[in-house]
């Protein structure tokens, strides 16, 4: 997180322009309790009186107008948001777009889906609506969703690890009793593996679970608050300090302890381009698309990126905010590996492997809406569809790279941009 | 991306009840280019006119109505999202909650702000706003917007490295022309460094710039285009290959460049609570809460992430939703580190810092109907906005960071997600 | 890799000053085949009669004398070095120091040791020697050998992943088998855990052995070797190619793979230091010490290093040297965790943990005369002493962090590297 | 560092075997202060009278003899290791081997050298000495040295950012001081940048040096601890606590900051092999050998590794034992990127691009007997020579790299260890 000298220099004579520094400093070091000020009333947290009052008490406190924000023809009834948003006053409208068809051949997504994308990003749909039909005209996608598993990791800690490999032995020892135990806080978590992580006197366990169609955050958690207090209270040994989550399962951030085995779900998707396709839909050299695909590799290598992927983030972004996903999760969801080699027949083969796909198609905001709608339009929404789910993503993602790659080898990338990324009126 | 014997197994018994395997492996292999089908049609791109004819292409095709989706009390005109979405069929709606008054002592932003957040998971919000109170009852959050800059890296192929050096001494004494050459492409964009990074045969040139108050990363596209075409025009040593970027600039992912200097604007936010206030309002005790960050920052090394926070994608998600900011940016956005302490009277000590905020005030979605009244809601919109947006959007997270750490350290965290996270009418 | 401009600027004009950069522009494009040259005598690889020619043979083209790494009174017969050394022609020279003693509570190595070290870097036995006394005052170092694995990773690739999926199923099917097949290659090894990673149309298959005390990188690749030769002879699809090793396994680097999970042995120590310990023999505030702890953890995760200790590689390397050890894998047995906290009662409670001690007392370097010396004195020469040496080898890291921790934090740490570490006579 | 539910059942069974556990937990907890125990005597540190102490200490301690370490005929004269080496007791003799010539067209190094490399691996320098052979064959390697760069990163504590930012501006404002003050420290660093990372209350000041021919790890401290203190004694606010090394620079292991600019010396080589020379030197075909390159790559972005090599720590090892260099930090050189590609004419392009080398031809171990004779077999011992020796070790990376690659693709990896690698008496 640091600057050269020069930089930072001018970075100071910039923030002496912005403020008076003496006396900014000054009131750095002099805070005091503030005053108390009015906060937004959050009773009547999902029903109209509390939506209208906070909308009233934002109007006088800022002094505007939010007509679009307070737009009462799109959410009629504020309790639809139970259990999605505190302090409710509104909707974010995001423009969406669909691409497509996206042909899937997988275990779960099999035939054509118009995918609905939610962006404010110009050229974004364009790009990927274009990979959708250069991977359609080969065939389609392969996507196979294999490997599933969300954990969470509390922590222990004791005096010395004689106290811990007491609660240790008594940890191994009863984790046969594990999914009984979790059964009382879900009745769709599966316990698929305990792992156990020493680092001196502090124990990690990480119980990684099957979640079934929820992304199952929550779900997890409330196992492992369980699982946690049994353990406690019937260990030989207490710890004298524990905490549910140790901030070593990965959760909202990409981590190599997810990259390198799975978080949510694990899909690889492949597809092989014919060299007539490279050419005529995505406008470029096969030869330039793989020599762009290694150049980039060994850039994003250089960068000390954790996997090897092109704009990823940018479909799954998209998707997860029309999908009701838990969005955050774009952190861990876009870290994969991309990979573009030259076949015998002259073409490029593709593949994307996504191994951290935190996605559900229960729970979280899947039933809100317009989410439900989009679910709906690629045949998603409720059970049994979460893999389903995994495998249209990825082939997503994988149109995606495709385009994204072409554009750049063929020195499209800055004329595309022009084109769907600028504001027209302005 | 790997899984133990046992899983694996057990994967692929669960494949098996899926799909008929022998059958499914022949339909890999036996992929054949499909019939054309029918694409949305893509005329009328920002027309009412084309959008009503995407609207019943996707009706007739997926045989669904899509009520919420098609509303057309959201966006009345369509060419309102011209430059954000191509094949626009209608909008995604998130709800949005606010919590506040942050208050802010920044080098441009400063006060109390009412902060809106678009998210779609339960307690979110409530702990953010829990948060914003702890630290405005100490005082409110020091934040400070210190670095900017935005890359592009270009890279360039050569024969060896003597064809690459000449082009590289070429490239180093026309430098100072740089600015020149770029400000064709844009007004706003300044140089601030240029980088180059030898690998062999392969030169990166990662061309740093300001971009004002917008996020930038068209701007920096276009002028990079610019000025690659230029030194290839001019050099005496013409590349075999170039592409205007290499997937070295930490775009759109968590990057150790990125995190290591800055991309976008580099924030520290900090407060001193006092021991009061975290045991009243977060009801933690301070010694607790200083552990549990001790604890989660050894768990958050073990997992291999870049940077060292909690759950920084959560609040910077919503806002990024909510503002109308490039959201697939989150990947790196919520790279940063949190640090908690105990002072010496008793309190907690809590920073955040933030060096890869891509975020800005123009361009992009921040036009957008309820994108740009969230921005009016905290007078972020327009010119001279971006540096005031980065230091609330870092402030924000401070006050995330304070809550989970609480709740966690606390026991809470379960409990938090049972009441607020859950829908209550399922 | 990159450079700023300012800094890229000045490079390049010392450049100049060092070649004459058109010349030598010229030279690298012109390159051509050279003449052929003498190459030293390969025959007699490790005879006496072999040995000398080779050194004549240096006599001779480089014009020079080497009287101590010729000197034949350290190793009389060159066979000596049979497997461990080609083209042999003399010795290098360490100089040996000891330590100690270090006092290890663990569960193969007991009691006081004298562990000998090899380095050039001066103050640096003497900074372990105080570590080991400051631990050996306080109780001595808990140390613990728990989890063991070292892997290969080869590598299958084939046209499509429906090829992939009918080997990749024959594998797992055929697992059972893997043990018997490899113990053709080696009677130590055992197959601990089969890993199974899809990434598209390539499937790594990673194999984690047992290998009993050798350090076993030759074990698992002769197993190996035989393994996936008698997976392509049996499996009903053979890859279009396969690599005995795909770079995944992390032997030579320090790696997240390797990190997160084992590799050679993982050994966690620990030492409850007292107040008066941490005063007076390593004159240093405990507050103090632990803020140094603190400081340079947030530190090394911002440098982004895999793991956060301090300077376990210097003597982890001495040992490595000194005990016959693959002195290379110090790239990944250094990566670990330091953690220092203060005590109930004052003191500091400080562990390490290292997860790829890749180590061996039987084969590669320790039958040598000097490097069995070596093993004897800690008396972890030959079979059944691996783990007894791992427990030694991680109290010694123990000890090192702890004197490098109090003498930066006491600010002793720049005299200490100028008393010991100047040459006086120059 | 965790391990899954059956493994860690199938270890702690395999440590009850080892160990009562009952016994052992109490013993860990019951740890007491030992009684004294006698420590080797420290006088007489590099006297031949001390030397001979430490010896007898030895023998009487330990029950055993040492003829080999102690071998008075290999350091004849204890004041020798003076400033290399405390507690001084003889010598460790790691076998020499020769590979070569290594043809180099560098900036410093130019012509053919006879490497030496100090190993106890079989096989290693027979597989250097073939990558060297083949890479004559073709003209050479081009190898150039073109950053250079050693870091020493100061941290600084405040009560908040105001605090800090008074230190920082005081520090900015005086940079143009900061040669002035370390030259009465060091006549030959040589400031090159100082960088400023602002982490709430904290400021790292990340400087970076040109150190002439020494490794310059010392020097670095001593240079910036004088400047720590001037800068502490001078500024009108003062640190709570302040420590001369944050653990930021990335001294001794890998670490992203290092490896994405420079730390020691930059070296790219490389050389473009022809069909011809790969077919009958390496025995292996080019497109084998280009797809393993490929393959390995995407295989060790998986392990979580930074950059992407093969064995680089093999060969530079071995060089740095035999030379005098700081062996430790292997961890930090062994970083870099390896990349190979088919040329139009069917040849193999190779290139290693290692932006760590920490090294130096004057200082450290480089006058001890046997170091400078290696050093002065390739002309590299003493002033003005540490970027010739910095572009040969380049080379030779780069000859271990062709070398294990061909061994790999062409099936001959695990022969070649058969065949070199075991003890024929064994």
């Amino acid at each position: 997180m640091s600057s050269g000298y020069i930089i930072t220099k001018r970075s100071l004579e910039a923030l002496k322009k912005r403020v008076d520094i003496v006396k900014f400093i000054q009131e750095i070091s002099n805070k005091k309790q503030l005053p108390s000020s009015e906060t937004p009333p959050t009773e009547g947290r999902n029903t109209n009186e509390g939506l209208k009052k906070r909308q009233d008490f934002l109007l006088e406190k800022t002094g505007r107008s939010y007509p679009n924000i307070f737009n009462q023809n799109v959410i009629e009834d504020a309790s639809v948001v139970n259990g999605n948003c505190e302090n409710f006053i509104g909707t974010a409208q995001i423009p969406l777009g669909i691409i497509g068809p996206l042909n899937i051949l997988g275990t779960a997504a099999q035939g054509d889906f118009y995918v609905p994308l939610a962006t404010t990003e110009g050229a974004l749909i364009a790009s990927y609506h274009r990979g959708a039909k250069a991977s359609r005209m080969c065939g389609g996608i392969t996507s196979i969703c294999f490997l599933e598993g969300v954990q969470r990791s509390p922590v222990f800690r004791f005096n010395d690890m004689g106290e811990m490999g007491k609660f240790l032995i008594f940890a191994i020892e009863s984790s046969e009793k594990f999914q009984d135990i979790i059964s009382t806080a879900s009745s769709h978590a599966k316990i698929l593996d305990v792992k156990f992580n020493i680092e001196g006197n502090q124990l990690i366990i990480n119980i990684e679970y099957y979640t079934a169609d929820a992304a199952g955050q929550n779900m997890v958690t409330f196992c492992t608050d369980v699982l946690c207090k049994w353990l406690v209270d019937n260990s030989p040994t207490k710890p004298n300090i524990w905490f549910v989550e140790s901030n070593y399962s990965g959760d909202k951030k990409a981590a190599a302890v997810s990259f390198i085995h799975v978080r949510g779900k694990k899909v690889s998707a492949e597809v092989h381009l014919t060299k007539e396709v490279v050419e005529k839909i995505l406008r470029c050299k096969p030869e330039d698309m793989v020599q762009y695909w290694q150049s980039s590799t060994i850039g994003v290598i250089q960068s000390g990126s954790i996997g090897a992927q092109g704009h990823v983030a940018n479909g799954l972004t998209a998707l997860f905010i029309a999908t009701g996903q838990d969005i955050a999760c774009i952190s861990e969801a876009s870290v994969g590996i991309t990979r573009m080699e030259l076949t015998p027949s002259g073409g490029v083969y593709v593949s994307v492997t996504l191994p951290n796909l935190i996605v559900g198609t229960v729970g979280g905001g899947t039933s809100l809406p317009t989410q439900r709608e989009c679910l709906e339009m690629i045949d998603c929404y409720g059970n049994g569809k979460a893999q389903k789910f995994a495998e249209i993503a990825a082939g997503l993602a994988l149109a995606g790279e495709i385009s994204i790659a072409a554009a750049i080898a063929s020195g499209q990338f800055s004329q595309a941009h022009k084109k769907f990324g600028r504001k027209k009126t302005q």
